[in-house]
C-alpha cells in the first residue's frame, strides 16, 4: 500500500527544476574512489519523522498524518513502520535510527509489557528490513521523556529509576542487536542537573559511569559488536547537560577508562549550543580518534535552543565532510538526520523537501571537501605554515630532545623568526570559490 | 612617600556610611575556626590595577596615575612597585599576582635585557615585600601580548615562538620562585585558533602538553614546589581557546598524563563566557580534586565578552564560598582579583572603591557559605535526597555488585520507588533568608 | 472542600525557620505610606498555576494534581477554579490573570461551543470571586496554541485565521470586562516569522496594527476601560517575534498612531532573552510613560529559552521596584508570576514554595527600593552628576537656545570641564549594603 | 610612489587560480540592467584599513606599514591619505569613509589646532580624490575614542562634552560636505550607559535628540545635502548603545519628529550582535523607507563581540542584496567595508585579500539575488500565500471595513480556511541551489 502520494525521489541534476528531485544527491556517482552512498550512509531518525506531530511548548500539534487515523496503539505502530520504510524507500535512504519508544508504545513503569509490545514490533520492522533491504544505523533508548526520568536516568537521585534505566537500556540494546544495528547510542538528555543546591554531581557522575560500564559489559556479554557511542549536548533539557560536548567527554570517559569502549556521536546544533562550530566539535573527535557517527541536523545561531532542522548550509556540510573524509569515513557510523521539519511545514510532503534539502546540501558538501582535499588547498597550506616543526629546534622540540634551558639558550640566542601571515581571508575566499565552483 | 591621599581602610561593620571602610570584611573575625584573613586570601593583580589605564577596542586611555609621570621606564616600573605596596597595605591585602611584562618594561625580542630589567624590579619588589609583610600569591608569565604570539605561544606554528615562550617561562617561574610565590598560573592568552581552515589542531596541542611537561620538569629542577595552576577560558581573544573550561583542560592534562602536576585556578567571568556558573566550575575542580585557586572576578551576563569587573554579586559570592569551604579552602591558592575598575571609574579613589566592594563581597558570602554549612542546609537536603544508593540496589550499584541483568530483575519486580520533588523554589527561597539574615 | 492540606500562609518574620510562612511578605505593613499590598498587586497566571503539567519539549507531565482527576471536561474545569480560588486564598493573592483556553476547554474551529463553554465557567469563577473578594489583573486570549496560529494570528498569511483571532479577542475582551478585569494583555506568541523567505513583514505589520485598532476600537464601543497591555518577547516560540522589546513596541505603537491605548506589560525573562536587563525595560517603558504591569517571572542568564521561574534574585527584585517606585506604582497594573514551578517540583505543596519565594523575594525588593528613594542614595548621585544641564551652556542645550555655531564657539573659548568618575563600584557597594542592611 | 607592490586587481572569472584577482567582480557586468559597480558602490573604510594595526584588548600590534615609518605626524597622515588612494585604485573601489579622527591626528581639547589639521590633510585628500575620481561615500565624526567621551558624548553627563561633540560634528560634516560626500553618518559609540545605577536615562535620550536636531538644522544651514545616517549597535564598547537596533532607532526618531531627516546605515555584525540577521535588519528599514547604506562587515556567530570581519558568507550577502534590490538601491549609500583584516592577516598583501574576498562575496550575492528576483522565486511564492487579503473578507480587513463584530459573525458562520504548508525546507533548498548554479 502507498502512504505517500509522491514517487521516488530521483536525481535529476542540478539544474532540474522539480521540488522533489534531488540536485546533488546521486548515489552511485564516485567521489574519490567511492560512490556518495557509501560516503554519505544517510539515515532516518524515526522519532522526528514518524512521531513528532508538530508540537512546541507554546503549541500543538499541527501534523496530522493519515496512518495515523486508528485506535490501536499497536496496530498504529505498525502502521508507522511501513509508511516509514515506504519513505525511506522513496527517499533512497539506506539506514534509520530509532528510540526504544519511538516505535512502540511504552507502558510507564510495566516493563514486561513495554518489551512485549517492543518485540511484537520488533518483528514488523525485520520484515520491512527484508523487504527492502534498508538497515539500522543505530538504537538507543528513551531514557528522558517519561515522568520517572525526571531527575536523571543513570544520574537519577532514586537508585530504582537507575535499575529501570539499565534494564531498558539492557532491552534496546537487544533489539538493536537483532535489528543488526551498527552502532548504540547513549544520549543522556536528562543526566544533568537543574540546580546545584540539590545535586551531588560527585555521586551522579560516577553512577553514569557506571551504567556505561554496565553497558559495555553487557554488550560484551551478548556478543553485540556494533560501536558504543556518546551524543553530547550542552544543556536542555537540563540546565547543565554532563556530556556537555566532545572534550568534555573525552575527559569524562579517560577519568572511568571507558574511552576505548565509546566514540562519539556529533549532532551540529549541539555543537553550536555549546558555542562550538560543527567542525570543532568533529575535528576534537578526529584528533582524539573518537569520531564515530553524526547527527547533522542544525540549529539557527540566533536562537538558544534545539532547533533540529535540515542541514541547509553549504559550510556546514563542506567542512564537516572535510573533516569526515580527514577521518576516513565515520567506519560503521552515518549521517543521521536528527532533524525535524518545521512546525509550519505541516504536510505529508514537506517529510520529503526535508530530508531532500538535507541529502543535497551533504551531497554537495561532500564534493566540495573532496575536491579541496584533492586539491590539497588547506593541506598544503599548513604543511608549510607549521615546516618549523620539521627540523631544527622545532624537530628538538616535537621529539622531546628539549626542554627550558636549551630553548632559552636557543631563544637567546637566535631570537624569533618573523611569522607569516595566518591568510585567512584568502582561504575564506577560495572557500567560497569551491563552494561555487566544484564540478 | 604616600602615593594614596587614601588613609588605610578599615572594618568599621554593616552600618558604617563611609565608604572608604570595610562594611563585612574584618580580617580578624574567626569564621568556622579560622580568622577571615585565612579564609580569604585576597590577592591584588598587578596588571589591571596599576598597568590598566583605561583603553579599550574603541577609545583610549582615561586614567592618569601620577607616579607614573616620569619619562625613564625603569624608573616608572619603580614607583609603580612603590605605590602598589602601599595600596595593598592600605587595603589589607596580604597578596598579589602578576605576568613578567606589568612589573617591568619588557624588551620585545631581546630576552637579556628583558631578564636584566625583570631582575632589578624583582629586587626593589622584594625589599617592598621584607617591609610590608605583604606576599606573592603567584606569577605567570605574558605570553600573549607581544606580536610575536599572534599564532600562539606554545601553540603558534612557529617553533621559534615557542622556544622564545619557554625562555620567558622559565625566567617567570624564576622571578617567581625568587619572590616565594606559592603557585604559578598558566593562561594561555593566544593558545587557540582563529580558523580551523589554517590550523592543525593536533600538532597545537600536543606542542601545548610539551611546554607544560617542560614546565613540570624544570619546577622540580630548581625545586620551585608551588603549585602549578591552569586558567581556562572559553575564548577571547582568540576565536576558540584550547583551555575552553574546567572539563576540557582535565580531560587535556588526563590525555598527557600531566593531570598530577596542575590543579585549576577559575575565573569567575571565564565560566559564564562558558556559559557555565562560577560555581559549576569550582564545583567541576572540587570534586576532581583539582581546585587550586581563583580569580574572583564577574562578567556582565548580558555581554559576551570579558568585562572582569569587582564581585559584587552575592549569589555569586556565597556559592564560590560555598564550593571553597567544601573543598577544606584553597591550600596555597587564594582569590585574586583580577578586575579592573570600570573604564569611568577613573579616578585613584576607584581603586579603593572597587577592591572594598569585591571584598566585602566575598566576606558576606562567606559568612552566609559558612552559616549554610554549618547548618547542614543543603548537605542534609542532599543526604535525604539521594539514600536510595546507601541501601538496598543503590547500595549494589555503588559497589559494583549488579550488572544489567540484575537491575533487569529488580526493574521488573519492584518498578520504580516513587520519586520526591526537587525543591528547587524552597531552596532558593532559603539561600535568600540565609544572605540576608546571617549574623 | 480542601484541595490543598497546606494551611494559609502566614507572615512570620525574617527568622522563621517555617517553609510554608512568608519571611518578608507582610502584606499590612506600611511602606512608603502604603501596605505592602497594595504596592504589590500580586497576581496568579491561572495557567502556569492550574494547566501546566510539567511537560517540557523532551518529556511528558510530572505533575498529577487530584482535582484533575475526572472524566468530563467540563467539571475538571470547574474543580480547578475552586482549587485556583483556594490556593490563591491561602496565598493571599489577590488577583489573578487568565487566557480564555485555560479556564475552558475550548474546542478548536467550533468558536460557539467554546463561548459558551467560556461563559459557563465564568459563572462559576464570579462565584468565588464574589465568595473571596479575589480579583481578575488582566485576561488575555491564547491565540498562539492551537494548530490553526501556525503561521500567526494577527499576522497569519491566512485572513480567515485574522477574522478567527479577532472573534476570540472579543469574547475574551467581554469576559474581561464581566470579570471586572483591570486590564487587557495582547501577547502575541505567533506574531512573528520563523524565515523571511517566505514572510510579508510589512502586510503582516499593517495587519497586526489593524487588530489592535480594532481592539481599541471595541473596548470604546464596549465600554471596557481597563487599560491595554503589550507584553514584549523577543523570540519564542517563533524564530523572531515582532514584539521584541519595550523600544520595538514602543516604535511599532507610534508609526500606527496607537501609543495613546497602550502601556507595556514588562516580563524580566523576555527583557533578558532580548538580552537586556529587567530594570532596561521597566527604565524604557517608564521613561516613556508606558509602564503597565509586570510579569515577574525572571530566567536563567545561561539559557536561551523562557524558563519561566519564580523570581528569587533580590537584585532583580529591588532594581525592578525602584523602577516601579519611580513610576509612581503600576497603576491598575501588578506584578503577575507568568511562573511555572520547575518540573521537577512536581508535588502541590510546591506550588506554595514557589509563590512565597516570589513573593518574599518582591516583598524584600521593595523595601530596599523604599529605603534607597528614601535615602536618596542614587537620586543625590544622578542630580550631581547631571547639574552641568541646570545652569550655563547646559541649561542653553537643554532650552533649545544653542545649535552648533555657538557650541563651536563655546568649545573654542572654553574646552572640556574635566569629567568626574561614573563611581559604578561604589554604587555596587552601596546596593549590596541596602539589600543585606534594610531593617 | 607605489606603496603597494601588488598590481591593480582584474576580473579575472570564476576559474582564476590567482589569489589577487577577482573572480566574481566584474565592474561592468551588467546585472538587471545596472553595470555591477553601480549596485555595489563599494567603499573603503579609512580607519580599519589604514589606521587599524592589529591591537586587541589582549595584545598590542601586529602589522608594520612602510608608510607609516615616518616621526612627523602630518607628513605620516598625508602618507596614508596617498597609501590609501592607490590601495582603492588597485582595488577598483570607488568610495571611501572617514572619520575625522582617522584623516588627521587630532589634538585632544584643541579644537582649533584639530581642525587646522584637518583642513591641511583635507587638501591633500582632494587632490587624490581630483587625481583618482574617487569619492566620498560619508563622512563622520569619532567622538568615542578620545577620554572625554568617557560617560558619552551627546549623551554625556557634563555638558561641556556635549558642546565639544556638536563643535566636532560641525567641522566633519563641512569637511564632509567640502569634499563631496554623499552621506553624513551617527554612530553613537558611548552613546548609552554601563550601568542604570548612575544614569538618567530621560535627559540623556532628550539630549541626543538635541544633537541630532541641531546637526539637521546645521546640515540646511550650510546646504549639505548629503543623507544624514545613523549606524544601531546594541552595545560594545558601552553595556547598552540607545541605538540598539532598526527598530529602537526608528522609534526613537519617531519620538521626536526626527525620522524624516534620517535612514539607516546598517552593520551586519551589529545585527547579530542585537541577535537578529543581517536581512532582518535590511527588511525592517526597507519596509519602513529607511534603508540608506550598508556596512558590510560581519560578525562570528560564536562570539560576543564586534569582529568586523570581511564578509565572506554568501547566505548574508545573497539575502543582502536582495533586500537591497527590493529596495531599488541604496540611492546615495553603499557598501561599506567597516572591516578589518584579522590581527594574524599582518601582511600589506592581507589588505587585498580581504577587500578581494568581501567584494567577490557579495558580487556573486548581487548576482544570485537577481536571478532570485528575475525568477520571481520567493515573490510568487509570497502572492500566493497571502492571496487571502486580495479577496472576500481579506480584503475587507486590508481595506479598515470590518470589526470584532464583523469578523465575529464572519468566524461563526465560516470557521477557518485550512492552512497551507510554509515549505521552508524547500525554499532553502531552491536558495542553496541558486547559489550554486546562478550563472
Ligand atoms: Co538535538
Ligand atoms: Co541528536
Ligand atoms: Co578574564
Ligand atoms: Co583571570
Ligand atoms: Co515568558
Ligand atoms: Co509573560
Ligand atoms: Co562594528
Ligand atoms: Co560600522
Amino acid at each position: 500500500m502507498a502512504y505517500f502520494k509522491v514517487d521516488k525521489i530521483q536525481y535529476e541534476g542540478p539544474q532540474s527544476k522539480n521540488p522533489l528531485a534531488f540536485k546533488y544527491y546521486n548515489p552511485d556517482e564516485v567521489v574519490m574512489g567511492k560512490p556518495m552512498k557509501e560516503h554519505l550512509r544517510f539515515a532516518m531518525s524515526y522519532w522526528h519523522t514518524f512521531t513528532y506531530m508538530g508540537r512546541d511548548p507554546f503549541g500543538g500539534d499541527t501534523m496530522n498524518r493519515h496512518w495515523d487515523n486508528t485506535e490501536d496503539v499497536m496496530e498504529k505502530a505498525k502502521e508507522r513502520v511501513r509508511a516509514a520504510f515506504e519513505f525511506m524507500e522513496k527517499m533512497q535512504i539506506q539506514y534509520f535510527c530509532f528510540h526504544d519508544a519511538d516505535i512502540a508504545p511504552i507502558v510507564p513503569n510495566d516493563l514486561a509489557e513495554t518489551n512485549r509490545r517492543l518485540d511484537e514490533i520488533v518483528a514488523v520492522i525485520k520484515e520491512e528490513m527484508k523487504r527492502t533491504g534498508i538497515k539500522c544505523l543505530w538504537g538507543t533508548t528513551n531514557a528522558f521523556g517519561d515522568a520517572k526520568f525526571v531527575h536523571g536516568a543513570g544520574t537519577s537521585c532514586n537508585a530504582t529509576v537507575f535499575a529501570y534505566t539499565a534494564a531498558q537500556i539492557k532491552k534496546a540494546m537487544e533489539i538493536t542487536k537483532e535489528l543488526g544495528g551498527e552502532n548504540y547510542v547513549f544520549w543522556g538528555g536528562r543526566e544533568g542537573y537543574e540546580t546545584l543546591l540539590n545535586t551531588d554531581t560527585a555521586l551522579e557522575l560516577d553512577n553514569f559511569a557506571r551504567l556505561l560500564r554496565m553497558a559495555v559489559d553487557y554488550a560484551k556479554e551478548i556478543g553485540f559488536t556494533g560501536q558504543l557511542l556518546i551524543e553530547p549536548k550542552p544543556k536542555e533539557p537540563t540546565k547543565h547537560q554532563y556530556d556537555f560536548d566532545v572534550a568534555t567527554v573525552i575527559g569524562f570517559l579517560r577519568k572511568y577508562d571507558l574511552l576505548p569502549y565509546f566514540k562519539m556521536n556529533i549532532e551540529a546544533n549541539h555543537a553550536t549550543l555549546a558555542m562550538h562550530t560543527f567542525q570543532h566539535e568533529l575535528n576534537m573527535a578526529r584528533i582524539n580518534g573518537v569520531l564515530g557517527s553524526v547527527d547533522a541536523n542544525i540549529g539557527d545561531p540566533m536562537l538558544g535552543w534545539d532547533t533540529d532542522q535540515f542541514p541547509t548550509n553549504l559550510y556546514d556540510t563542506t567542512l564537516a565532510m572535510y573533516e569526515i573524509l580527514l577521518n576516513g569515513g565515520l567506519g560503521s557510523g552515518g549521517l543521521n538526520f536528527d532533524a525535524k521539519v518545521r512546525r509550519a511545514s505541516f504536510e505529508d510532503d514537506d517529510l520529503f523537501y526535508g530530508y531532500i534539502a538535507g541529502m543535497d546540501t551533504f551531497a554537495r558538501g561532500l564534493k566540495v571537501a573532496a575536491k579541496l582535499l584533492e586539491d590539497k588547498v588547506f593541506e598544503n597550506f599548513k604543511a608549510e605554515r607549521y615546516a618549523s616543526y620539521r627540523e631544527g629546534i622545532g624537530k628538538d622540540i616535537v621529539e622531546g630532545k628539549v626542554g627550558f634551558k636549551e630553548l632559552e639558550a636557543y631563544a637567546l640566542k637566535n631570537g624569533v623568526t618573523p611569522n607569516k601571515s595566518g591568510r585567512q581571508e584568502m582561504l575564506e575566499s577560495i572557500l567560497n570559490q569551491y563552494i561555487i565552483e566544484t564540478k
